[in-house]
């Protein structure tokens, strides 16, 4: 019910930060499928931490470990469970936050909401969870091999890709440490994170995506539209505060014979402000969204703050956080983004007789 | 599995603009509630077209029927049933466009996906939808009393509010037709849409919504978080191109040691980038987002598309379309907002033994 | 949540026995079935009150209205809404119940779980809900032109059919009022309800339906084993107290080397104690189950009771009930055959790549 | 979706016979549960393979790890993930299998359903399975303290248990190797199962179970019945054939006046054809059910059959199976049970004001 995401295709899953490990069930998925393990692996280590000095120090293999539902290299249409066990849960960094709630983080609300306090750390609010999705939008995005998903850093603070989004090379995201394709901008942003990091302080960011060669038609009004499904999984992102289509808040400010997309001959439109989405239905255009990441609330400074008992107390973050989030939430993006068009795509298969 | 919302309290929806009635199902609404009717009608009342000269002058009552659920002024616990008869389709208005595809609109997406075409105007796409949804919003507002939403516009165009979210008086927004509560603000907005109005076009706008005295503890990690769902559900009105909850957008761009809401003696925050949810559960600190709305696609100007063959062809819209979408998606806004935290709320109830 | 039904193909339902309405939505229907308005007619004609003497004399038209979803005779994909008038609620004839509860009734569960009375009757415990039920059925049976459904009376209180199973002219099911296939045994069962409702009393009853051309292939296991889903279905009709499928409990006497159905070659097997479906999943052999309904719990005798504050009263029936259910449950019984097999045969589309 | 059973406490789950390992993965159950380890191993040790000589003789620990959802031994209220590893997989017992269908085996409709056949054995379909729903139900249990749930054998093959239910002591359950609580008839049903066995047979079953203290108020019409939530939850056991709750088929020759249970002074009735439900609610009764098991399919002796191609061939079993399933189904029984009444209890808590 609260763990599952997808409707035909979906993923369920459980784990901690500082427990033994991490999984998930990933059910409804096709028969048939070869499975290029390989390629999941490489997802997860996108999004592994301890990859570059600009992330997390956690020293976490993330090797996910397939215990059913894949036979002879191919799925086999029953359910796929997986587990990735944690090597490396210091939960000692953690113990001094006990008895008081980080600024901006989910402490206070877990306690309140579950009447539980884990004291070894995020537990379930931990981006560690993200690994999972990861492993099934990997698979996701095998069943779709013709549809292309490349998300990027857009900007991190006020630093922003200068270039507009059809100019840039995507195949160079990989190739900076921070994920963005623009080399000049990703120095900059790579020196910015790296002086908010010694300063013990973060930094927030976006994340563009756009995916190509999507089928006319993926998507389910009224309350399954394209644009709104990927809104939740996008949202459903540790540190997610905005999401945007197409034009998005800029194209606000627009008149509709601005706005409109006009149609060619074959079905393509001259612009796309839409956002390869009109009605909640995927019209064959690239898709183009964008996400905000707040900073993440774990800093290495002293705060002042309250306990368990609502007075007031000291913190300073320890342990091992990421600066920004922006450059390991690329391949979640990506992973979500997946996951979402995969199951639309399955049940575009039975809308008509 | 598509026309439903919600989870405990489910709401099932059905009908077209210009069929003979659309309707709906609230599933799983607890019994005992004594209904305000009256208090449903204002709401349908508030969405309703032909309220003012900048909203479509269709005219329709948008009067609701209950057919079950409710026995003596009470909730059952059964299902309720509701229908709202249409009483002015005009599908005249609309066959001219029969064999073109409106620029940006569904028309051409519903067509390739589904293989047909209801001639008679925007059929489920229409925003006609909405009036279910201020139904089942009306009776989830009812449920939750002590809980209280207010969405107003805060953009038309480029005219936007200027006073700070605190700064301004709600009580104002319903005393003016754009439903802005800086009556200045809201003077310039009139006339700009009237004057798009005239122009045959359209122009986009942005809604800010604000929920106060939510209880700590609503949502459910890690996909239904209540920001999550709060997104998808504001993505699924027509028009709406972006949302962002708390500091969103512009978040992005602070340090966290900006950014963090400080805990003050008690649980409050000293401020509020969060928006009042942490790790996807409400803080208790007041609830805000935003959501961007595109210009309405259907303009009374001539554009150029392609019809059914795809085939180069020219249109120009005809019928009766709202210049602005924003001031008639306010009630729907709150609508939406009260039947997500409805339902998390009896979630919430089953959460620790 | 509550009130509905199916996965793919969802229907949801509202209405009271003595309400204004009954109707429902069926979401996920595939676009582009042309739809034999008068075969949903005739389905519901042969679930309705007043048929024959041997069934409540309530007289209701049950005429449908669709509402949506359907546009020039065909599907759109789009949710279709519709909805059935009560003509005849005469509440008058259950006012005396208000106070006591009938035995082996729902009243006194529906009072105690929601702490409403509904004085009116029934309410949404009422058999009517069925006529629900027969319209999604009858779309479905629709969906599926190859597939014949034939469910009928195989027994009344003592009376049973006497031939075996494919020795019946299942063709002769609807010539008999009782909705038996063997004549001379439904003049028995005819006789015994006509002297049982002289009595003021009532009778339980059996049905037996097999299902022809089910492709191989649907059901989906672990949970939603198509026997499973069967089962669900069919005790979910008032006063089913039993189903079981092929062998059902007689089988639970036999050893495996009896048991087995041995298959010849093709894939058809000898004989079909399975009764079609093994390990969840169709096999293409005919599906064969069997349902128990209780004698209906309202008799025109003096039954001691209590009343709701727990104390002793009398109780007599009045009102116009079936002396005998089973006639009446065959269509309900196809229907939701139906409803399960569509579903399944959408799911069965996307379980391989 | 088709893994997965529950709504509020949702039970998903993973693993085939011969992969590495099951588990599954309890979403939604209450936070602050303190959880008894060791009653969980008891259930499991109940069920797992190889307890006696009259079940199988695989050798399995079935020790259960906990991966989630448990601080300090308390439920946190996140997803509970779970593992099973496979010890004792002997797939070379099956190879001479890989070619052709065990009749009455779900061999057939997976291999035509998803293409695939897993030739290490009975792979999804098999009974391991079980083991997960044993886990999610000791949990169920936990949370149900109050309530009460006995299944035993209450035949095998032609031999029945005598004493009515109420004269049975059934704290004598598993003081049998087969689970029935009637010693003499017990002796009966071993020495029957024994010399089947022999054989190279096997033999069917059936179990009842009674659940008291059960509150009034569980389960939620029209489609979510207890009685229909039950019989989809036992017609999931492998071999299931038959459902029936109260009087059953039986009560099916009764008169209404003979089959109603008369309510006494304070609500309670003189007798239970109900079986504790009334209109799909519980009424506060004991809840009383029995469930048809057919005999095991794979047998030891020579059975004409075919191969994947349609042709003749000849199949004779090998491999460790049971011979009868219905001593290792008492757990099952009772761990579905609590699981249906824990979901429905939930439910309960939110459906009045």
């Amino acid at each position: 019910m609260f763990n599952e995401f997808g409707k035909i295709i979906k993923l369920t899953t459980y784990g901690e930060s500082h427990g033994v490990a991490l999984g998930g069930i990933i059910d409804g998925f096709p028969a048939g499928m070869p499975v290029d393990f390989d390629a999941v692996q490489r997802e997860l280590d996108r999004r592994k931490p301890g990859q570059s000095k600009i992330v997390t120090q956690r020293k976490e293999d993330d090797k996910v470990e397939f215990l059913s539902g894949i036979f002879e290299g191919k799925t086999t249409g029953q359910s796929i469970g997986f587990i990735i066990r944690n090597t490396n849960q210091k939960s000692t960094d953690y113990e001094h936050n006990t008895r008081v709630f980080r600024p901006s983080h989910a402490d206070f609300t877990y306690f309140h909401k579950y009447g539980i306090r884990d004291h070894r750390g995020g537990g379930r609010t931990s981006a560690r969870e993200t690994a999972n999705w990861v492993v099934a939008g990997a698979l996701s995005k095998q069943l779709l091999p013709l549809v292309s998903i490349n998300a990027f850093v857009s900007s991190v603070g006020d630093i922003q890709v200068e270039k507009s989004l059809y100019d840039l090379d995507l195949t160079l995201t990989d190739s900076t440490i921070v994920r963005c394709p623009e080399k000049s901008t990703a120095e900059k942003m790579i020196e910015k994170i790296a002086e908010i990091k010694k300063d013990g302080d973060t930094i927030g960011g976006t994340i563009t995506c756009i995916i190509k060669n999507v089928p006319v038609g993926l998507g389910e009004p009224v309350f399954d539209k394209l644009s709104a499904r990927l809104a939740q999984a996008m949202m459903s992102i540790n540190a997610a505060k905005g999401f945007e289509i197409g034009s998005g808040f800029e194209g606000t400010r627009l008149k509709g014979s601005e706005h409109n997309d006009i149609f060619i001959k074959g079905g393509k439109t001259l612009t796309n402000n839409s956002g390869g989405i009109q009605g909640g239905i995927s019209n064959g255009m690239d898709i183009i969204f964008k996400i905000a990441f707040k900073p993440v609330a774990t800093i290495m400074k002293e705060q002042t703050t309250i306990d368990e008992n609502g007075d007031a107390a000291i913190i300073q973050g320890k342990g091992r956080h990421d600066p920004c989030v922006v450059p390991r939430a690329v391949p979640i993006v990506e992973a979500l983004a997946a996951l979402v068009l995969a199951d639309f795509w399955l049940f575009n298969k039975v809308r008509r007789i």
